[in-house]
């Protein structure tokens, strides 16, 4: 139980954030992963090879892949939901893939329609093809704090999917507060009750701001020692659930914290919210980042 | 070290918060703090003896509070920076009074003119006249976690200045985090410190939210036991440094947090977002309350 020294920091933004948005061109989502990369940030999860169908939005993940300028030591990520999308990534030489799974059944079954444990089963041959390919696989936990249909999500529940998701092959477990309902005592039993099963290394924080909490719920687990925190930059990314609803928690906002607290990262905030403050020009709004708006003010700091 | 069962929430959204919005009518401001008074809140900041030229928004604190309905166990509270003030304040039946030193001493110059020593000795008589009619001082305490001019504040000041105000009679202590740069480890190391010499229990914190750390900050500092947060209604209020920087940490994010954490408040969420819709509208901005939006978004929860 004690503070990590150094945080990795996973930039959700291109996907998680822009998925939520309104539509920007090929050649802004370039550009914001080409900042991105330039900021020190080492993982970037930069496209999402889903059917367009679903997700309009990420209908140009291969050209994303095709058109950033890669640097060294960063790492590119894709959503893979299936061995299709696994082999469009792998054809646009992503670095790594991630699967997402719910913890809640009634999500799991509005959104993907079907059961967890079937969702689960699915994601196999996505892990045995990863594997062939020496690719590493990431996973996400949904819900892990509250569902938008069932409401509350039994801890059994969201331990037992991280479980699994660690179990099939998955590195490393995004635990994720979608609809960003939690707060700090429920975050830290969530996460300790994971921990019991999965060590804390291999786990990460990806919550939400829906309700302004998630910095506190973050501040509130980082003791517990986890160590890879997700976040958007700009606060990116909408509740998919009711419009004009806040997105992931702001990559800025986080960066600034953990500086704060002395914990190392690699990255640098002026970079980092100047990238977040482009994108929003091309989305037409506001970085959804308190540090960003300050910091753009000129404020005492 | 134990989560208190119980917070205490002092609304400063009518004297903090709209000292640094723009002007609203004294109908709107009567309507706001009759409205925080439905609430279940039992202390509202409600107005301001200063001088107008000073703070024009503030200038018709009399009538203020002699235009609002008040209710049963509600402490209506007025800042007084001087016995002008205060009598102004006791002429208006004005409950409790309050007064404010810095921690920094280049602050203290630069806003009142004086050092902190010298605006501490002017606070005497008003403490002196407040005894003198069984009237009691609340003490803030500025810049706690950083000061706009001289950047970093000795943990030292703020501990001299804390239990000077508290040996001087102020029965409560409110530790502000004027600008709103602190982050969760500080925040808990100032508390600390202050809280070894005077009883955390007479200690509240007051913490702006420029940088998006305010919550993350209170979170980090309710489990030494501190059970008194001073926040405004829709995050009211601004940087007084910098243009379109954010405010007081809002209320309801405040509250909706401790509903979370299962500590008692006796204010109700929903009539506070109300109250802080209704003055948002006459000041022709959005509530800067995560909590509020997704409640009028009808974000899931």
């Amino acid at each position: 139980m004690a503070l990590p020294t150094r945080v990795k920091m996973v930039e959700v933004g291109p996907r998680d954030g822009l998925q939520n948005e309104q539509a920007v061109s090929l050649a802004d989502k370039i550009k914001l992963v080409d900042a991105l990369s330039l900021t020190g940030l080492s993982y970037i999860e930069a496209a999402s090879f889903v059917s367009p169908k679903w997700v309009p939005q990420m209908a140009d993940s291969a050209d994303v892949m095709a058109g950033i300028k890669r640097q060294q030591g960063v790492t590119y990520a894709a959503l893979t939901p299936n061995v299709k999308g696994f082999e469009l990534a792998m054809a646009a030489s992503t670095d790594e893939v991630a699967i997402f799974g719910a913890a809640s059944e009634a999500f799991s079954q509005k959104n993907i329609n079907c059961s967890i444990s079937e969702s689960l089963e699915r994601f196999a041959p996505v892990i045995a093809a990863a594997k062939a390919q020496n690719v590493r696989v990431r996973g996400y936990v949904s819900c892990v704090l509250g569902c938008p249909y069932q409401g509350e999500v039994p801890l059994s529940d969201v331990v037992r999917v991280a479980k699994t998701l660690f179990e099939m092959g998955c590195y490393e477990v995004s635990l994720g507060d979608t609809i960003g309902v939690g707060t700090p005592i429920q975050a830290q039993h969530m996460l300790s009750a994971v921990a019991e099963e999965v060590a804390i290394e291999r786990l990460a924080l990806h919550f939400h701001n829906t309700y302004g909490q998630a910095l506190a719920n973050i501040a509130s687990c980082l003791p517990l020692g986890v160590a890879t925190i997700d976040s958007a930059v700009a606060g990116l990314g909408g509740c998919p659930y009711a419009k004009g609803a806040s997105g992931n928690v702001a990559s800025e906002d986080v960066l600034y914290m953990l500086n704060g607290m002395g914990i190392e990262t690699g990255v640098d905030l002026n970079a980092l919210a100047l990238a977040g403050q482009d994108i929003c020009k091309a989305l037409g709004t506001q970085p959804r980042s308190l540090v960003s708006q300050a910091l753009a003010a000129h404020c005492s700091a």
